[in-house]
């Protein structure tokens, strides 16, 4: 069955990252994959499910977690911790199942520290112009928010050189095209191969 | 426009290493890439072109190369010279054009050393079986030549764990699409990436 990988995915917000992230796990029914759960301590909110969304956990469990080295990475923001569960994505990808983690930059760093042979890939959009068309047309956000979220995506973007793979998302189609390229070419690699293959590779050289 | 990559394709003889680079350079458009063509001291044989097969030349002419260093790696097989031209090869990736080399484990170890960006891959037939039956459908060897092409296929095989990627050519289309998923997700790489739209990323961050 071989051994699942790791993908980090950062982009700035409205990039497309939760669509094409979305569009592969509908339209790849070939390889296993899935997202992570993060969990966090902030409240639940309208249309969020536990364990779809976030897995939504007591800020004492959560510290309680943290002691015992359960967490990938976690961080705190206003007041809330959010961590990636180690031991889920461990056995996920010992399953063969390839996992997807939605992170900003900052969690890649500590991802990348504790799982080195974690993939990462940077979504970008085409242009400023393009990003905040379209913040605006999701019409989640004011002005202001707005104004915030592309000083955030200038700030996000300036880490894209640490990333392995670069996916400009212009087109959502070949955006898409070139996502599942990444994934196939990776299991194509020789180390997924050779545990893949290992009965048909002991034949050839038996 | 980038750099190209420079592919070191092996694969024991019968596995389909000069049919799927055929179908690669024949049914993708969108990016530029060729073949290197090897230069030889052995005779021309019938049906051989020079300039496509190989770029025939005589002894003193080749060793004179040599001296030169113009060659990646050369060999002697049987008394003839065989070589892999360096200064055609960088100046075909310095112009952004993917090359393709056709050559077996010891070549590619060669390359290697001297091109450490070259990305391998290595072509396996799904078993002996079906290697020898492809090797006898061609009918252009004797059943003693067949022999020594699977013994020589044993040997060639054994060397696939050297190779960044490896694909099994059970299924030939199957096969084809591995490849290209593998020269899509390469140029999806972030330091190509940044080469290529240099422009763009110097407009997102400014």
């Amino acid at each position: 069955m071989g051994k699942g990988t790791l993908y980090i995915v950062s982009a700035p917000s409205g990039a497309g990252k939760s669509s094409l992230i979305s569009a592969m796990l509908e339209t790849n029914p070939t390889y296993a994959m899935k997202v992570s759960v993060s969990h966090t301590t902030r409240d639940m909110r309208p249309g969020e499910e536990h364990g779809i969304h976030y897995h939504f956990v007591e800020k004492c469990d959560f510290e309680s977690l943290i002691e015992q080295g359960a967490f990938l990475e976690h961080a705190e923001v206003f007041g809330n911790y959010y961590g990636t569960s180690r031991i889920w994505i461990e056995e996920t990808l010992n399953k063969g199942i390839d996992v997807f983690l939605d992170i900003d930059w900052q969690g890649a760093r500590q991802i990348r520290e504790q799982m080195p042979a974690a993939k990462s890939v940077f979504i970008l959009p085409p242009s400023n112009g393009e990003l905040e068309r379209r913040l605006n047309v999701r019409g989640q956000d004011s002005d202001e928010v707005i104004a915030k979220r592309m000083s955030e995506a200038k700030s996000e973007i300036s880490h894209y050189a640490e990333y392995d793979y670069v996916i400009i998302n212009d087109d959502f189609d070949v955006a898409l095209i070139d996502f599942k390229a990444i994934l196939r070419a990776e299991r194509l690699k020789q180390d997924k191969q050779t545990i893949k293959y290992k009965g048909m590779l002991d034949a050839l050289l038996s």
